[in-house]
């Protein structure tokens, strides 16, 4: 992922947010982390995409959640060709299991604890 | 956490998601994770709790996500007595950084790659 911090800059709700679960099989790490860097910046031109936010552990279990304004722009991405090639080859080489949710984000709330600041304080801040 | 696979079982959508990202600081890793084993046994407890998935990478970015049935269940579960103390004091001491989304979850899609299954044939299998 070639972002500075690991948080999305998003404005404030309602969006929505793919959220995708999966366990890596461990197979292919090379070719799975090109594809991985090609899938983040070709979503950046998706119309509609607002930012995603990643994290994997140690034992290959990771939580990828990307935002949209909505669902039309979901669809779109859904149908993008490159996309959808690789995520076909992705099921079938680089997964042990996954899940897919789409959910709408209705409130975010957030802060640097640094500040201080009660959460409640800070809400759509975000 | 305490399950087996890193994946939640769910029932079929509508039901709602807290999506907690979040930048450890790296300091009193004990502390935290003796916080999240206790808070991960009480969330169990916690009527309407459906399941959680949560991923940190070496960095230290993670994502949490806490599945409820409904709001109602979010709000008790986030005026929980211990779970607020918790809260309150890992703003302080354990995170750099941390957003909170709620959501309503729409729709799911999921699958065992192993078995060669396209995404749409699973869907609300989840």
């Amino acid at each position: 992922m070639s972002h500075d911090s690991g948080f999305a800059r998003l404005p404030a709700p309602p969006y929505y947010a793919v959220i995708f679960s999966s366990q890596r099989n461990g197979l292919d790490p090379a070719g799975y982390d090109a594809a991985a860097a090609r899938l983040f910046d070709l979503v950046q031109e998706q119309p509609g995409f607002l930012g995603a936010e990643s994290a994997r552990d140690a034992g290959g279990f990771g939580i990828t959640v990307a935002y949209f304004t909505d669902e039309a722009a979901i669809a779109a991405w859904r149908e993008h060709t490159e996309h959808r090639a690789a995520r076909e080859y992705g099921r079938e080489h680089w997964y042990a299991q996954y899940q897919l949710r789409i959910a709408r984000v209705e409130r975010a709330y957030g802060g640097h604890p640094a500040d201080a600041a009660p959460v409640a304080a800070v809400e759509e801040e975000a």
